[in-house]
């Protein structure tokens, strides 16, 4: 295309985002053109504050605008439950349930051989570290897929012995039909009957 | 969502790019968290790029990186021929058919009551103020919808008198099927039959 360099940079800047592709990156380009100045200073305010406002919470691995995120901050929450989960996206599923009262270990990931993502990559070490009297239990809440399971089963193993370990139920989701239901999921439910 | 503020001030500016909601941009500003420091920089500029370097055309309006756009600074270009188009968009779609020669006058949108977008929000005068006796053609090159065409007219009716004004085509896309193609475009198939 034959537009200014500056443009065709911020054009390709956008692709970087995941889904977007040349079209959607030129819209949204065009879009920004098209923002008065306190719009565009607002969206880049939000962009720049990335690189410091955003960090991740020395304790659990949550995103946190200092050294402990809210939750770790929050003298009413119930240190003696952990619940691990993959990444600060199911803290936040988690919190909207509200029920959940007690503290969250981020891993950020899962162990993935293929992707050469090893358990030394991962917030593992920091979990065992935080692990002492009085844990009471913790929770596997990784995501029910082939690397969610490989990774609850490496905690579990290096755990069980220290601490209780129970882990999220599996079956069919409220409002499902059993018949669009995959087998696997089904078989967790029969497996899980009570 | 129980996120830091910065953080959610980040999805709450990607929320103003068109046809992004709350999902997507939870989904974009996660991404953003992953990136390696140099790309996040190379983003970052980018974006704040949007505010010193990209201009537009002081003659024709065009997105440029300086006082003139690079087909106004070509002097291979074709001066007598204007072709008159909504948005530098537009300019990117012909340019890239490599046939056309002349130059370019940007409107920067169309004239529509119902938003109350008026002639003289839009770069009409400064159209006026750029033919001479050395202007040979002015291309209408506005969509074919009902604002491109009014806007149209309305510019025909400036100039008629002082440059020969021509429209683009309209009739049935190549590649397109006589039972696909709405009535109005059939219509000005019809009229326009050679």
């Amino acid at each position: 295309m034959n537009y200014p360099k500056k443009f065709n940079d911020l054009i390709q800047a956008f692709q970087k985002l995941p889904g977007v592709g040349a079209k959607t990156a030129e819209r949204y380009a065009y879009t920004m053109l098209d923002w008065d100045p306190e719009t565009l200073n607002d969206f880049l305010d939000a962009m720049n504050h990335m690189k410091t406002g955003i960090q991740r919470c020395k304790i659990c691995g949550n995103l946190s605008s200092g050294e402990k995120c809210s939750i770790c901050a929050d003298p009413d929450r119930n240190r003696n439950m952990i619940c691990v989960v993959e990444s600060p996206k199911d803290i936040a599923a988690i919190e909207s349930m509200q029920e959940y009262n007690g503290v969250y270990h981020v891993l950020n990931g899962t162990i993935n051989m293929k992707k050469g993502i090893l358990p030394d990559q991962l917030n593992i070490q920091s979990l065992l570290d935080r692990i002492n009297e009085e844990t009471q239990e913790v929770i596997l809440a990784t995501d029910p897929t082939m690397d969610g399971e490989t990774t609850a089963l490496y905690i579990e193993k290096l755990l069980k012995d220290k601490v209780k370990i129970t882990r999220l139920a599996y079956g069919i989701p409220i409002g499902g039909h059993l018949d669009y239901t995959d087998s696997l999921t089904l078989l967790r439910a029969f497996q899980g009957r009570k």
